[in-house]
């Protein structure tokens, strides 16, 4: 349950790509790599081959960076008050201070990160552009700079024994919302009111849960027939439209804990359901618990998206699974790698952690999706925050 | 009202940078020059100077972006669903495509936006990256790619009568929220509990409110001399420690309405105020409401500043306001410019829109901060979605 896998394992993914120090700047990698999840303002990591890392942080994070770092030696710098310094100004000497004497190379950072966690508040997200390629450029004046985009990628694939606690943590989060999900979709409910009661159930009784201090929720709640159908569209938005007797309320839930990700899906039907929605329901359950059988080492993602296909295929829905069986997640709301879709040839590794979630879209049942989160174990696989599924009460 | 004075302006500033087109991909800046606020995937507008704008889409926005887009032309491309092409080919292709036979000589683009507003779904921001500059290259092989961030901050410091309508809409709906937080703020209720009921009653009764489709609020409490004290730090956690008679109440909220913002705060007591804390609020409501009425066209930033820092150094409490007095917004929660501040001698200008939030923390009282969004007008200012300040009931 130590960091130390992470590290060392950076350490010598970082020597295969002859990386003398990292600079990341994204809350998610600076978790990775410290243990601190910054919240505003950059919070900056320079994280040697050899020595000790240097986390640049506002003073304001004082307190919480220093219950959280794990290794690295933090400098603060004033921020967000008046006299504060410019803040390119002061990243960049302690930056050159942290690579003073040090002659790195190359320096790996962030180029290519295009889809970025928010930090808790997630209504402001900080990205590194221009501007902080230039406090690097003058920093770090005799070194290479590297996009490691790709390699901080690949090495969050792997999730180790720490950070699958920490997952662990926001998936059984995230079945508070199921649960109040399943107790409120009934005849007369919108889908604004459930995605909000959603969301104000996980942030009340999340937060504190095993020691999660900075939780969050975002749901959203199609209902009826015409919205669900087209449920596989990557977001919906949740509307005014009240759930009518046997109208279906498709939710699908991102969660965050300290920095940590969970994405859950879940459907109900409000009254009483059809002959045609038992089915679909009952078909895509057994598809989505087939897949998250079916994962385990060694197997590809093609092959586990074959596995939930195949059952909706054999049920006659063919058609109506438009999207692909699962992606990889922990560090975001959806990681690129691993993904279980047809053409995945690439065989899943213990400690992996990827959604699996098949769905049929279809009228006038509605659009069906269930969708847990599934750790790939030593020989098999376990789902994270198991909830159960049911249709109805 | 129409969307015209805003193309026309950016179009003169274009041709002073001698840009013969823009390339916009975060969701703000395609909002401002195409009135669609993109939600997921990437939805790139190209602007050229002369002729008609060019917006890829995701398909699966097709319906969103057909009531919503005032000129530009889309291009759909499938996206999120099996089968789907490339994402960066699909774009390379269309944004070709729109450039053929142009000769555009220099093209700007997002190379500098190290902020970012999230789509509705906040969980998942899109940003530009070095992937996106690859594309750019790619589609417009003969032009000079310029960074165009600080031409699109500066155009956006000055809204027009369009975007002035939709500021006040999210300015109407935090005011939910504010509504909310004095109703609830007693004796007993947890900041985690009041930061969790003000973002669902947003959603909820926000949701629809002159016709505002995607609504989502970002609310923080400190609760306590302790938190609240601190409460100038840019971003609170709130937490379960419960309101105890006497306690400060600090609610910091963003709210964001079809991609406009609000940014307010409002404070409490709970229970019986202290001789003391009716002084503290007396003076920041004296200076904020004394700052927001000196706002007009040619008042610079450090005479708004002077007017709420000299109510309170007057009253004695000169140590313990440490941050600015405003700052702007509309197409973010915050936007660089104008920001009121000491040193700030650029004048304000009519069509600005900026918070105003003096604030005086110390212990035992606890932080005190009010903040409302104002609009500099012709002559003077408006206070967008007014709503009362009161410490108690």
């Amino acid at each position: 349950m130590s960091h130390r896998e992470r590290l060392d394992r950076m350490r010598r993914a970082m020597e295969a790509e002859r990386l003398d120090a990292l600079a990341v700047r994204l809350p998610e990698n600076v978790l990775l790599l410290s243990g601190f999840w910054p919240m505003i303002g950059a919070s900056v990591l320079v994280f040697p081959r050899e020595g000790r890392p240097v986390c640049a942080i506002p003073h304001c994070y004082e307190y919480e960076s220093s219950l959280s770092l794990w290794e690295a030696e933090p400098a603060y710098y004033r921020y967000g008050v008046l006299g504060a310094p410019d803040q390119a100004s002061a990243l960049r000497d302690i930056l050159a201070q942290a690579a003073r004497g040090k002659s790195w190379r190359r320096v790996g950072y962030e180029a290519d990160f295009e889809t970025v966690a928010p930090p808790w508040n997630s209504g402001e997200a900080q990205v590194p552009a221009a501007g902080t390629r230039e406090i690097y450029r003058a920093a770090f004046p005799g070194s290479e700079l590297v996009d490691a985009s790709s390699l901080l990628q690949t090495q969050r694939r792997r999730k180790t024994a720490y950070e699958i606690a920490k997952v662990r943590i926001a998936s059984e989060i995230s079945a508070i919302g199921l649960e109040a999900f399943e107790r409120l979709a009934v005849v007369g409910a919108s889908g604004v009111e459930l995605a909000a009661d959603v969301e104000r159930e996980i942030m009340v009784r999340g937060t504190g849960y095993q020691g999660a201090f900075r939780v969050r929720a975002y749901a959203q709640v199609a209902v009826g027939p015409d919205q669900s159908a087209i449920g596989y569209r990557p977001n919906e938005v949740s509307t005014h439209r009240r759930l009518a007797s046997g109208d279906v309320a498709l939710l699908e839930l991102g969660v965050v804990a300290d920095g940590y990700w969970a994405d859950r899906t879940r459907v109900r039907v409000a009254g009483e359901p059809t002959a045609d929605q038992f089915k679909v329901f009952d078909t895509v359950l057994r598809a989505q618990q087939a897949a998250a059988a079916a994962i385990r080492p060694g197997i590809t993602g093609a092959e586990v998206d074959e596995v939930a296909r195949s059952i909706i295929r054999d049920a006659g829905y063919a058609d109506f699974f438009p999207h692909l069986t699962g992606h990889g997640l922990g560090f975001g709301y959806h990681e690129s790698l691993p993904k279980l879709a047809p053409g995945q040839a690439d065989p899943l590794e213990e400690g992996m952690v990827t959604s699996v979630e098949p769905g049929i879209y279809c009228k006038p049942c509605g659009g069906f999706r269930i969708e847990d989160d599934v750790l790939v174990t030593e020989t098999a696989s376990e789902i994270f925050g198991p909830f159960r599924n049911s249709l109805t009460y």
